[in-house]
């Protein structure tokens, strides 16, 4: 049967100060209305019954993550991040004692999708060729720009239709190489996206990662997995399964997509001002251009001839920082925690 | 008997958010711990009873005057704003049907003084000086800098000490000029404050602006207040009086001054943190340089890899704006009062 796992573990420090630890990104309404992690439930729906979603998430976010989706199938709560190597070894794990013949879609909780029904067409099939073949899938967006902040995979042989065999993981290029990957066709954005069987991915973690399923097979409670999690390699499946495999298949993902990376990618996807700036709240903007401008109900945010400025308000916190900054918030977050008296706004 | 006449009807638009209509810039703590009125009362204590203290105000502000101010003598209300002159002319014929003989300073509420001791030398020579003479006496003061912002008083023939008469009001000069009427010595900053008797300012309206206190002499009760005011021309009282008058006297201040017009201005009184941001409130700072930042009590003010930036957060509104466009807030509270949804945060 189709089941689905959702990555949901991160801690969203890039979009400080709405995103918290207790409520990060993929739980909050980011990009769209509803959040995140239930536009992701929304998305998969046709494809997975609820009954058989798994969240994966970690024990500060386990409360809220049950509010949001009050009829999830289950949610595995982390006691600590481990990349997503364990996530995945542990819903696997998980997922197959229950239904042997388990198919899995795997995907992050806090990526936007720009067309839904084009989304749905590639996982349907790619669970499909999972069910069939003992392949590990991967979803490789076909690259809408030379976009420098993605790692890319490029492809080998085709198989058939929107499947390649995998030929390697690339890191994020510089501009000139990201340039040459898009012309060349042959490269697609690693989107962390991941289709495969329960027996498959097993396999693999038996024959590459044979230590650290070893250990999660030991997990039968609470007490065993606080004592067995902390332990276990902080890797990500990329690196621990996906590049060392011999089986892996890219499924071409012709969607629009963005993994929301931080505020200044919100820009992209919020409703923009005449002068370019991209607006949430109640705003007000006197000779402000290109400016990502985000308030609360009840506070006005005022914005005078500033460019390319990011200012986030809520209720007990604002940032301010220049766009290409945005990746830096997190230097904000540790800041914070780092003083007793300010730990509070984390 | 000596009285002192506290002008305290400004709007104070430039130190939006912070101030407000009902509650604008002097009746705030700008700069200091007590609110810029309270400082300037406390500064005259010792010259002047606090029975013979006139605050002029507007009618939305004196509530809260009397708040801040509950043993003040006297608090005229003007309906409507008329700048300075008819200010002078309203308190200086109130003044004198009560004391005929009064001598009067006349201050603005919302001036920062950097050393109490000499502005009290100063003022009370000048109170001495125009119980004896009928002399009109405006403090200029000694400049400490070229500064562009401010008016300059050319003196003419020295008198005694401190005093000179005056030669010329000049405009807010540039660069260059201000340079000049620094390295001359001859000229003072205009900075709004005066010391006459009533006798010798009552003569020099009844000369020069002898509708405007035939007016204001009729002012008898609320309601012919309410019928004259609006009526009266919106006029300085260097305008109208001092640069036409022949019997002006500069009184050299010796003591730092600073009209702290706007927020570029309150960070030469704000305590730096080491990288040269003027900070108040709770507030972090990741490589921020050169910043004006205010957040409130249970609210911290994140600033990131900017700088010359001013961020003042309040309740309701936060302000983003460059030092350097920090005269251009009151654009932002122009557009807030042309917006029926936004005009409550005015």
């Amino acid at each position: 049967m189709n089941w689905a796992v959702i990555m949901a573990g991160g801690s969203g420090e890039r979009f400080w100060p709405l995103s918290r630890r207790a409520q990060p990104k993929q739980l909050q309404a980011i990009v769209g209305r509803s959040t995140m992690i239930q536009e992701t439930v929304a998305r998969l729906r046709p494809l997975v019954p609820k009954s058989r979603m798994v969240v994966v998430t970690n024990t500060v976010q386990v409360r809220e993550v049950r509010r949001q989706l009050p009829d999830i199938g289950s949610v595995l709560a982390e006691p600590v991040g481990r990349n997503t190597a364990p996530c995945v070894a542990w819903a696997a794990t998980w997922i197959s004692r229950r239904d042997a013949n388990a198919v899995m879609a795997v995907v992050p909780a806090d990526s936007w999708i720009g067309d839904v029904a084009r989304y749905r067409r590639v996982v349907r099939e790619a669970l499909q060729l999972a069910a069939r073949e003992p392949v590990l899938i991967t979803v490789g967006i076909a690259p809408q720009s030379p976009h420098t902040g993605y790692g890319y995979i490029e492809v080998g042989a085709p198989l058939r239709g929107r499947f390649y065999r995998a030929a390697r993981f690339v890191e994020k290029p510089d501009r000139a190489t990201a340039e040459e990957y898009v012309a060349s066709g042959r490269y697609r954005w690693n989107a962390g996206m991941f289709v495969w069987s329960a027996k498959t991915i097993l396999a693999a973690f038996e024959r590459h990662q044979p230590q650290m399923l070893a250990a999660i097979q030991r997990i039968r409670d609470g007490r065993s997995l606080r004592r067995i999690y902390p332990k276990l390699e902080k890797i990500s499946v990329d690196y621990a399964i996906m590049e060392k495999a011999d089986n892996v298949v890219v499924a071409t993902g012709d969607f629009p997509w963005d993994d929301v990376g931080d505020w200044a990618a919100v820009a992209r996807h919020w409703p923009r001002d005449d002068t370019g700036n991209a607006v949430r709240g109640e705003v007000v903007t006197v000779g402000a251009q290109d400016c990502v401008l985000m308030s609360q109900p009840g506070h006005v945010v005022a914005a005078l001839g500033v460019s390319g400025l990011v200012v986030v308000h809520t209720k007990d916190a604002t940032l301010v920082c220049r766009k290409e900054d945005s990746q830096r918030v997190r230097e904000v977050v540790q800041r914070l925690a780092s003083d007793r008296r300010k730990i509070r706004y984390v």
